[in-house]
């Protein structure tokens, strides 16, 4: 797992640090100043722990080998608020610069990660596939849908995300296809045509007729073969409803598709998801986009409490290295 | 300004794509589908848009030059929800693609300049920092702050986002240097001697003693090069309060050093620097982090309305272009 | 009009009255007590007077041509809560015993039409439609429309209603007709061909399809003999919004079919067709039914305030007769 | 019980019906559609069912008798929310005109039953009485008091109401009694002088003066025979207050009328009887009258689900017989 | 007015002062230390001041007839939240032991003048009169007495209290005259009979009857020499109502006697004061007393703001005098 | 005990009564009107009982020594809203003019004691010290501090208030002594210097410098002498904040002063009281102030229930002597 991250040129020479790290650094060095120091990184709330692997590349790729140390919590752990989730002991020149690039590593990844295992948690083990790729910005698309898979999401919709965790990418049929070619059967039956036979056909009802009618229209053209159909009413139709999931079901079954399965998206969060669990809607899968990219980072904060031996703390701080025997060395 | 930003292999490739993308230019392709199609995309909510320029450095990369059109609005230009701010027309397949990118460019970007904007706003003239670089992964830092500065900002910590801005970096002085250095008033003679003289005298006030005690000794070893002083008072301490700026404010004249200002920062945001501004709090700077990389994304939603020169929508949807007239054409 | 409501024998023979007055006019008139007695009804709350020319019809029976006085208000009227509507003066005995009924047909029938008031006023003009027998005892169903046009309604489904209120009764198509012929156009094409032609042809088009889909297919059967369809959807299905109606309107216009009406009903109240207007969804009528039905009575009291010429009162209230310029004499 | 309910004219000759059953009734016997259907009818909340027996009585009037089916729940029994409480399977002709009627009687006397019903279970074993005659028209008083009978009240106002509910109709005295004659000794003395001993004695004693002034006189004029006294003592007068009952209580005990019951009325719900019950006022009866007749109706939904043995249903409802082992064949 | 006020010798000799006053003095003086010393005064929060010239008799008193100055806002002057009403400047050991008297004078006694005048400001000029004497303890009722009349109050029920604030005590009669003398009209007549004429014949009608029947009794005995009639009905019977006012209007009108007043207590704030005024109840004057007595003390607290001659100040604090030109000197 | 309180001559002789007491005695006195009468007092809502013993001590001063009875509860118990907490059986004559006095030792007494209780409830065991002698009427500052530490205060600052409850009385240092000698720790050295060795050194750190700094600086100079020091850090410099003694605690621990306490005053409620005690803040007292002096006064009511051997009351009352065997007889 740690060749996977690779931290790229512009944070080694801190072009995304804030400015006043270089400054530090130059005033340090010239004052001959690198002490070892303690510095212990802790969250502002409760969470999912995401991003550690990836900071933890870049100390092991900066840090001295000797006289260094890292004690971190394990990526996807459970982490509470204010608790030490890492501590570095090193010369302070060797890694002051990294600051920034260390807490935006665990901020937003962590933000997203456990958002996604609210809904993990909600599901009740029916699947949940992270959908939100187009909320966040393609440089960081990656690093979202892996920590959802982290949160507990079974799949993810990114080609590059899906390999930084080591599954393969999910998908079904965007509007695109449905209104390029014109009709929703044409376009399954394209899919079902070209497509290598492990990709699941779950075909995108929604698009212009009855949602019931089309899945009625779309199993009768593709039989056995097709796996499910993807209920995405927009809000305009009133979204996906557990009333519309049941309707459905009942009519799918009852015209002999019991097979085909039904997976939701458009608007979910823990609170839909719980609220469709609780009422037994038949659901086969969950596609879970802007609840997890709307979720604000969790904000870390990096501070000194050691230099040169001797426990520091800025006020409102307590001095000393702060005890936590859930860390575990790592370097 | 167009060629500010360059789309990176990944963009390019596809990789960050939803993988649906991919199976529908596969199947359009085995199909020899490949209409001319009018995409358009729209937000969520009311907000400034930015990442267009980012995007229109993608289209005109990737579209064929004849057959293609892009309107678009400004970049920072306020936006309403579901206003049309982007037209796509070309060979469907030249651009299909990149429905999650151009997306994903927009959506977190408009975001961290609708926030900086309602700052900037509050703020009633008094310059808005961008400090929120800690926050958000080192991959986006710089759009980011860039984001920031499209939306009002006088400036942003990251190297590589003032770059991308066109400005210089700010920056004052981190806790790290003090504890390091184990005085205020040692760190902040050092940080004179060795900076370039281009670089303003800003001192953290906090960490060790009483803000406006401290204040005084550092105002005292600079004189007249001091520039200002930073409160980042902890929460645990009590934050930084109008009152506290006022009783600083009155000492420091008191003592003769009216030429100092006071910068702020720790929790600002639009509501924040409100009260500040309104109850006349003699601040001459504010640092705005997380309330930035905290704003959620707006979504941008992006919809096929003509497919070979007929209009057409899914159902929720009107079919047919949408006229806006605060379109403009950029190619 | 006054030959309109003609007292059944039940409220004649006191019957429906509280059991008390048949008592207290049993024990008055074995004492011979038959004092001129003046009785002043009032509201509640505030509201659009209704059942007013019942209550007359029913008095003008009962007491005696000489010695006799009625002062009302009219029919529709707006009224203020506490304020007299209604101020008879007789021998006590004459009227005693429908103390009960006076209020019973005030109270309901004012309840009913000040709620069709405010969605009259809501509605801007756009017709109102009395859909509501069905959550009304059907003894009472006239009386209820009745109101309902009082209120402001143009119109109501019963025939017995509109018979009362003088004008034709109004409808479309139930969801029955349509499933028991098992398809829209089908039933619509055989309404269009029995129905008389004064009768406007309104399609119900939410049973089978996606409703604009059908209301194409109507209107491509019927053409221009198609004067309007409804929209019912359930909340199951989203129910009906603006942008359903905006896209049917613009989804018709398209197809060319602009003659074509819209007309929703399904949970309509003050708020949503203030919603809908304010929107600007391009509306034809509005049907109405459980708002006007669920609201509840404005509560009468009758109160005596002078036996034999001498002011009186219980406690609580003031002794006389409370002037009221608005009452007019109506008998 | 089933000769109770007799339909009207009005209701057999549907002239209470929406007017678009007349015309689908039109249609279909004109196409010479007239399959056998399963009709199901269901409320919109939880509640008590009353009705049931006027629509039994209806249906058993109107079915043919071979061909017919009908199953229901029983009169007075507790109901959810989407429960089906009625299944109707006839040839489709023969009650398609009765939708309107079935479900306008179930509706009103269902809701008003189950506030009664609210008002018995807070009381604890008190006896409540139906007081709100006054507040719906008089066509329909007997049957809202019947139903209030069948919600659990133990006595009811209007003549007509008892008959149907098979009980003895209950009531004390009027204001105007006490008005016209001018005391309220008087009044009673008068009362208990002319009416059959099988009538409860119950002077009303908030007329004139001090409730508990007023209470000792009629005690020491009526001694044994006083059964009790009402108290209805108006809102600008500070209403019905626990204290008033215990003050009562108290002086009427020292002066040895403790045989003496209190029984009140004025704006009782079922919060404020639980009040008074948990309070431990000493209260004799309470009765009941806005309460009741505010409650909205519950609004019931009749949907065919099988015609000529197919199951069907209307978009967002589920096709086929829904199984209730609660229903029973009552026809 | 200068002689009203007469320090006590407990808080001359510093016995009701915080004892680390005593403690300061006694360190002060055994290390020479009495410089020259000004102190100011604010309040917590906006509001009426009262107790000023308490605090200044005091200060009159132990104050060095040179080297010292007082400045003062006036009595029952309106103040703003951390305005400065009071400034001394004397030598420290002077003063230093009153500086808990000078706040605790100032502090109750503001709070009850600013609760006054809210009573008087919403009576819109119906006398308002001080009965709050039994909620505070008796001594500091002649202090609370003439805070109230110093916020506007027209007059109060202590000897002393009216003597302080130089005006006559008002009363009418208590509930005890009534019970021991068991009649209301008994009470009335011999109060008549004893008292001086200058007192005004104010009769309490609740005790025994109906408050109404019992004014028309007592108006009958006293005819013209009967002033007003004072409701004080109990909660337990609703309190005093603008209805029951008018109600009394009307039938003492009625009954010749338009010139009897109505005098209300019980319960009067602020607010139910703006009720009755706003519904034009007829009262002649509100008896208020636990709204006047609950309201909390306004805080004061003393800085010190310049010591021998230099501006000085605690933490959180504007160090030097705090300028307000409505202080006037009067030391 | 019961000598602890003497009545006033201002008491005794009437001056502070409500003056309709006085004409009520010279009206009773000119009837030679003196039956034996029972009065009861209870209070308006639940909360510690405080002032009965100088109640008793007036009562026992003026009551007739035969035909006189005095029944009450214990000072300090609790006590519930409308328990009677006093009963006076005498001829009423001799304590009638006394029931302002009565009420008025309870009312604020039992509201401080209350509150000064929920305080120590909430302080787990944590020493809770009255600070409110500035908030009140220097003539109630000791009865204030008297019923705070019979609500349970370790200690009160006043030395009459002390004495009045049997203890000694509390201080620590005035903000006052810190300006007027320039520096902590040469105020905490010159209190050290002089005062007996039985008063506690606690010294006040937030005058000047950082409350940490300026503990440990004082620390140093008086070593193991230092008993504690006072956290009162203003609202405008964040308050006294968990923490900021969390913080304190351990820099002092860390710097080898783990015998130094920490005692906070400065805006402590019960609730603020119960979340640093659930939040394990190391503190050694609480001061509280205005918590305890703007607790309204438990208002008390004072009813007779029994004349000449009769039971009365007046409306809204029970009439009759109300059994509580909770009560002693004091006399």
């Amino acid at each position: 797992m740690m060749a996977k991250f690779e931290p790229s040129k512009e944070v080694l020479s801190g072009e995304t640090a804030d400015v006043y790290f270089h400054r530090t650094l130059d005033i340090l060095s010239r004052e001959k100043l690198n002490p070892q120091a303690v510095m212990e990184v802790f969250p502002c709330r409760d969470g999912i722990l995401c991003g550690i692997e990836e900071v933890t590349a870049l100390l092991q790729k900066v840090l001295p080998v000797i006289e260094s140390g890292i004690w971190a919590l394990e990526e996807g752990a459970a982490m509470s608020r204010k608790e030490v989730v890492l501590r570095i002991a090193a010369p302070y020149q060797s890694y002051g610069l990294y600051e920034t690039a260390i807490c935006g590593m665990l901020s937003p990844a962590s933000g997203w990660a456990s958002a996604a295992r609210e809904c993990v948690q909600a599901s009740a083990g029916i699947p949940v596939v992270s959908f939100g790729a187009r909320h966040v910005h393609p440089s960081v698309a990656a690093v979202m849908d892996y920590a959802a898979v982290i949160g507990g999401c079974q799949g993810c919709s990114t080609t590059l995300g899906a390999k930084l965790a080591g599954i393969q990418p999910s998908g079904t049929m965007p509007h695109a296809l449905m209104l390029v070619m014109g009709d929703t059967v044409a376009a399954s039956v394209a899919f079902d045509k070209y497509m290598a036979t492990d990709i699941a056909r779950v075909s995108l009802v929604d698009t212009f007729k009855d949602e019931v009618e089309e899945s009625l229209r779309v199993a009768q053209a593709l039989g056995k073969k097709l796996s499910a159909v993807r209920l995405d009413t927009p809000r305009e139709r009133g979204g996906v409803t557990v009333e519309l999931v049941k309707e459905l079901r009942a009519k799918l079954d009852l015209a002999g598709f019991s097979h085909v399965g039904i997976f939701v998206s458009g608007g979910f969060d823990a609170a839909k998801i719980r609220l469709f669990v609780e009422q037994q809607a038949p659901v086969s899968g969950f596609g879970v986009g802007s609840y997890i990219t709307a979720t604000p980072p969790i904000d870390f904060t990096a501070d000194l409490h050691e230099v040169a031996g001797k426990p520091v703390a800025k006020r409102g701080r307590l001095p000393g290295i702060t005890p936590n025997p859930r860390l575990n060395r790592v370097m």
